[in-house]
């Protein structure tokens, strides 16, 4: 089950688990808030745009009655681990693997049937900052592979008319998500600012968009991680089922 | 100096007052944390745009080295009490009153040369809520006299190359204000956004447009206007003067 340098990590939700390698990208608090954010149905149909490790596919079969979440993945080694997470969790009848290009429309899938498409993108521009050496890390965080620009446009291909977009990215790219949502008809419906702190800017963003949705855009409360005291706040640890 | 239902309000900085009258609109917290968000630099010339009471043009005068602050204002009525404030405060070398429609173009000002535009316009949407029975009110908060498209177009051109934007609005209309910024090249710098409360929803936004600027959007903290026991904070009453 594990190859050279990997291990398993507790996911602390219904006793799942997690298969990561340190070398390699492993999840953070982003997608532990992004799948939080969503917001699925029961027998709904999942896609997860750039699954990486799977953590969201494997969050989401623990917090939600999804029938089926596919993860889409393009790096080849990380398809093979979250594969194996998926096997070791049990879930091979609920969540798919699958090896697919987002800049090119993630082809295999069906268009126009998901009711749910759900995305933590790389945040950075082609160009900006400094390109982590190891390749799973800099695909996963710069747009290298994809842009926000693609994955908003294979969202909008996957999504069924009224289909949903959860997506996390980064405050300062609200313009190009702004933009590029509205260009694709994936209508922005409710924003969530994340703060580290009470008295620090945002430094993510959680938005949900609605396919052929109408224009009104609600704001929600903000979420702070940290306390004070440098502690994670209420809602963060209860997020982390440790509230 | 006086007309029937007028009074005369302390603005709490440097001595300066404004006539208002309770009947119509009153300026209120929005255009207090506008005066305190916008940038002005010595010598530099201002526009307001809805200035309706004139008080914004009066707060930058008191703040800033604003060499000339032109407001502009549909309602006669409102233009009349607004020049004696500026009277009444021995402001007549550096603020002019004009009666202008935004909608128009704000005709009568010189297009491409102003340093800076601050804005504090309707926010509702025609058709959205109930209209106030007081022209002077409904006109105020609803896009009845103009829109926020006109607002936007009006800057840009009324602006100098990389003449900077200033406006105070909801958050709900946050897709119209980018995308109806980025129309005119009116590129969002800042967002500031402020909450009643800390663990309430944005209810205002400030933005910082600069007109022909570059793709880089900047976050700053947010402002919170009330504290757990529902007295102003420390920051706004510093803004307020009484800090």
């Amino acid at each position: 089950m594990l190859r050279d340098g990997e291990h398993i990590d507790d996911l602390q939700i219904k006793g799942f688990k997690l298969i990561q390698n340190r070398e390699k990208f492993c999840f953070g608090i982003d997608a532990v808030l992004l799948s939080n954010f969503v917001d699925i149905k029961n027998g709904e149909r999942v896609v997860d745009l750039g699954t990486g490790t799977g953590v969201i596919p494997v969050l989401l079969a623990a917090k939600t009655c999804a029938e089926k979440i596919v993860g889409v993945e393009i790096q080849q080694d990380m398809v093979d681990m979250a594969r194996r997470s998926v096997t070791l969790n049990g879930l091979k009848d609920r969540i798919d693997i699958i090896h697919g290009d987002i800049a090119k429309g993630a082809p295999g899938l069906e268009l126009g049937i998901w009711d749910v498409v759900v995305t933590n993108p790389p945040y950075k521009k082609r160009g900006s900052g400094i390109i982590n050496p190891d390749a799973s890390k800099a695909i996963a965080r710069h747009e290298i592979m994809c842009t926000l620009d693609d994955v908003i446009k294979a969202a909008a291909k996957l999504l069924r008319p009224r289909g949903r977009l959860y997506m996390i990215h980064r405050p300062e790219r609200l313009m190009d998500i702004a933009l590029g949502m509205r260009r694709e008809r994936l209508e922005p419906k409710s924003i969530r600012l994340i703060h580290p702190k009470v008295d620090r800017p945002p430094n993510l963003l959680l938005v949900e968009g609605v396919l052929g949705g109408g224009r009104h855009l609600k704001w929600l409360p903000p979420l702070y991680v940290y306390d004070e005291n440098g502690e994670y706040t209420k809602e963060v640890k209860a997020i982390y089922g440790r509230g």
